[in-house]
């Protein structure tokens, strides 16, 4: 490690081809702050064209405005140098708290040797200089904020982001089944706190990376993703894991892990802090791994402290950290059809095994919120027993961490540090549910962060499937953030098209769940996009959907001509069969009858009212099987 | 229609290139009846290798076995000839029961009329000669046999089908939530019988289809899927047609509808046929509409019965007839957001408002009934009237029509005809349930057979996993068999690698539907392929699982060499970093500690069992929703 080798320099030409290409019919919008003006709350806004009638008339149709993760990259009036990071947006709202203070340098004595390595001078990402920290008695997480009764700009930049601006032409939707949740109709900046106060939502947000654009996880908000990145052993230099980062949070990674475990850990992470517009976990203790040679009986508490200041002194705005692997919990695991699969809960479970004693995670656990509350770095509490397979599923190891995740939660409540809980990885669908209402009740409401869940272990090369199947359904449950999975997982290291397709297929899941929970405006863009599917505006089909990329070049495969992007019918049926130009049709003839249509209609609307008010009663209470009329 | 053109003769070298490489690793086998000896029931075995234990010692695993729908194509000792067809196995069983008769010719003008076409000839399959029909007076469907108390050669195949030949190192399962069905921990050929008789499930098995090996489509069995495939006005020769349906089938496709509309569809359909060793469908009015170029209003009864006895003599195993469609329910989809999405839905809609009365399908169905019970066609009754948004979900025209279909469900039965029921299409997760809930209740618990649904509309491009999403969902519920949906939904024709990933995209949210419904069984490839993943036993993890070219090209893209398929560890942490390494060395630890653990250990699998005990009656009713602490 360290040695200068082929990757002794970022390169210029890498970092200039960073993707930066606008989406396709849209245009970034900013919103200003009521409370605070200063704020510039992205979104994307996707135009549409009008609708063609039959007649020759043209009726417009409203832009369509979406959440937008994807940073300044894909504004093309922003200039963005990667070699000076992004603008530091809310350093003057950290600083104007005026409960921080400026260190003379860097705190860990690992980032000092870093920094003296002359060596590493190609590497190393010049700036932005002296870290922050709470100034001594303070504490500085939005935790403590929202508990004292204050509305940071933090909070108003997500109550804004988290309202959809809607056309009332689209605004139409189902009643939702939010088992328990309780979404309001419009996101407040009053709502925000009360959420963040009780422990149910988290804005990640180091007071070192002032890049952020702020997010908030919790399962009365968006279901948010996560997407892994992160170098190994043997791959990757700096500027492609920048740029696995801003191709994430291109295709809706609301947030991103760097899991490096390779070569130049540190100056990796400060590279993708400087540039990333969304919270940027960490697991540190697979770098402490790396700094003891690769082992775990040779980690310490003093090393581990020293690799969590150093972190969080670089701006990192979650640690996952596994310290509900208790020793009594190992041998839990010894006769699973799959052990111990966390590389975080191996580590720490060889280390308690080795030493016979509880890891310095739990026994240190209060010295860590001390770190975490200095700096604001949330708790993204590891599941370092999960099951890793269908068989290991809903496990004693795997609930009895889960019940010591939730006293820690309680922990880092007392020291007002926020505080999330990892999930797993491997649960039959029928198995899904349990592991929610279990989160929901051992950590008191903290939000979940699931690993998918993966519902099938039969099908490698499609376990961004498998997973996202269960990740939609615990999203609806009430999991606030999924970690994607890619294509790749248990087979090899996911490349630039893996982690788009995981980052599109958790998108999808998300929004499933969205829609599912109900959330107010959610669905919206389903609306636009079934509107312009009807009405054959095949540009906005492209523009709408969560990947234009794909659906242009799925089209063009069958159909390539420009026309037939206009055209009145699609490839499946071709011009003189199609059932969409033959409802129009019928359209026309049921408006001729008037009277009559208009009636069926009025008692269609009433009946579907009546029915969706019964509907929360009737359709998710566990059905009762209809009479077993079993004959043999 | 008909000229002769490039496609005027099927090529030699393209039915000759039809796949037929075997699965890596894996052996078909033929299991005999105890009732039928002569049934060759067909399984594929994947063999595995050792497990190599620290100490060297190596231990056998043994081989799985899975459910095979890929016919004779992956069995190299079976001489395939396309122009000749597959062989008849059928033949014997369907003469011996006496109930039929062999015509003299075609029955149907249309395929007359095609016969004695000349110009045909290349194109044309020839043999195998003269259809079958039931005798007068007598019933041919395994609906009728059922309800006399028969067991048919077909129902017997089918039992030792569903049933998973296991060893019991890999049996362990949870159990399962099957929602009201009752699946029995072994299928008999009498409860075969019995759920047929009860209408509760369908083996198609049309008797002019000896080629078929038979399938049963019914919820207290696996889950099945559907494919469909079928030429465009533009696209698609019938070599390619039949290769697809081969490819299908090769990675999982339990049937497949022929949805052609383009040209020589007669003799397309003929040639899937004879060499489909998995049930086809139609949708006869396609057919029927190309006949009459198109135009809707001119359809008639008499060409639409002149179609479905073409058809039926052709061997098609289940009709889709869109019958529910009736006029007063037209107008109540005039203001939904997309109207009529269905083609079929679409063109019976144009029709009875042409027309002002009842369509012909409905009017007629008793003797669309005759028809049916004359060559055991299977209905699939279908649902015109789904919603083709989000947006349109569970309203009052969809449900409408279900309750049509469910009259005339009876009517079917009335006469022994063997029904499924089709359902959506697009509907958000919450409002799944139901649409199973409805479906059992209105068709008195007839298979339900449903195309996805897509939980959401803003990703086209991936409508395989929007829908496989529903898919898997529904499965669970009770949906017998699932439509399934490529990448190229809404925008273009799929080619050979969308039908793949369709195929397989749906064979998973089967699986995991079997899995949560506690199939017994089902999870013995799940633990063999976690038993691999475990022990690196990487060709068995590539060997096991459903796309084993994937799985190994996956592999090899980051760890490319022969010897790192052996290797004990994985590209994503590299040989110091290991996981599953370190489990093992915590397993070895804690079997030094002994007795503890054995404590541990049982103290474990006792309350895991507990839990599982009561966890049908805790885990799966509404959730009570935690107390709502609100602040704000």
């Amino acid at each position: 490690m360290g040695q200068p080798g082929k990757h002794d320099r970022v390169d210029d030409a890498a970092l200039k081809s960073i993707t930066r290409a606008p989406f396709p019919g849209s245009r970034k919008v900013y919103l200003a702050g009521a409370r605070y003006p200063e704020l510039r709350v992205p979104l994307r806004e996707i135009r549409q064209t009008p609708t063609q009638h039959a007649s020759g008339a043209m009726a417009p149709n409203p832009p369509v405005t979406v959440y937008d993760t994807s940073g300044p990259f894909t504004d093309p009036e922003v200039a963005v140098d990667l070699r000076r990071g992004l603008a530091p947006l809310r350093a003057a709202w950290v600083r104007g708290r005026g409960d921080v203070e400026e260190l003379p340098g860097i705190s860990s004595e690992y980032g000092r040797a870093r920094t003296a390595d002359r060596s590493l001078d190609g590497l190393r990402f010049h700036g932005p200089g002296r870290p922050l920290r709470a100034r001594a008695g303070a504490n500085v997480t939005q935790l403590h904020y929202a508990r004292r009764g204050e509305v940071t700009p933090e909070m108003e930049f997500v109550a804004i982001r988290e309202n959809q601006r809607l056309d009332a032409a689209l605004a139409g939707q189902h009643p939702g089944q939010a088992w328990g949740a309780a979404i309001p109709s419009k996101i407040t900046p009053e709502w925000v706190r009360d959420e963040i106060a009780r422990g149910r939502a988290i804005i990640p947000a180091n007071i070192n990376h002032p890049e952020l654009e702020p997010m908030i996880i919790g399962r009365n908000f968006l279901v948010k993703i996560n997407a892994n990145i992160g170098n190994s052993a043997v791959t990757s230099s700096i500027e492609e894991e920048v740029e696995k980062m801003v191709w994430a949070i291109r295709w809706g990674a609301d947030a991103v892990m760097d899991l490096s475990t390779g070569r130049n850990i540190h100056e990796t992470r400060e590279w993708i802090l400087r540039n990333s517009p969304v919270p940027i976990g960490t697991v540190p203790i697979y770098q402490a791994l790396e700094k003891v040679g690769g082992r775990a009986e040779d980690l310490t508490w003093d090393l581990f402290r020293d690799t969590l200041v150093e972190q969080a002194e670089q701006g990192v705005d979650y640690f996952t950290i596994h310290a509900g692997v208790l020793l009594r919990y190992v041998p839990m695991t010894a006769r699973r059809l799959t052990g111990i699969v966390s590389r975080g809960g191996a580590i720490m479970a060889k280390w308690c095994l080795a030493h016979h004693r509880e890891s310095f995670l739990y026994t240190h656990f209060e010295e860590i919120c001390e770190i975490m509350k200095a700096y604001d770095v949330s708790f993204s509490l590891g599941d370092g027993l999960r099951p890793g397979s269908i068989a290991d599923a809903n496990d004693e190891a795997q609930f009895a961490e889960l019940a010591t995740l939730g006293e820690l939660t309680q922990v880092a409540w007392k020291h007002d540090v926020q505080t999330i809980i990892e999930g797993p990885g491997h649960v039959p669908m029928h198995l899904i549910h349990e592991n929610m209402t279990r989160q929901l009740a051992d950590c008191r409401e903290a939000p979940f962060y699931t690993l998918g869940p993966l519902t099938t272990d039969i099908a490698p090369g499609y376990d961004h499937f498998t997973s996202a199947l269960g990740a939609a359904m615990i999203g609806w449950y009430g999991c606030a953030m999924l970690c994607y999975v890619t294509p790749k997982e248990h087979l090899g290291l996911p490349d630039r098209d893996d982690v788009k397709e995981g980052v599109i297929t958790y998108k999808i899941a998300a929004h499933a769940a969205d829609l599912a929970k109900g959330h107010p405006g959610a669905q919206a863009r389903d609306n636009a996009m079934s509107k312009a599917r009807f009405e054959f505006r095949w540009e906005d089909q492209f523009n709408l959907g969560l990947d234009p990329e794909r659906a242009r070049a799925f089209h063009d495969k069958t159909l390539p001509a420009e026309a037939a992007k206009v055209a009145h019918f699609c490839s499946m049926c071709g011009p003189h069969f199609c059932s969409m130009k033959i409802t129009e049709e019928v359209r026309a003839y049921a408006e001729e009858t008037g009277v009559q249509v208009d009636r069926a209609l009025e008692k269609g609307l009433a009946d579907k009212s009546a029915e969706f008010r019964t509907a929360g009663g009737e359709v998710y209470v566990a059905p009762r099987p209809p009479e077993d009329r079993r004959q043999g």
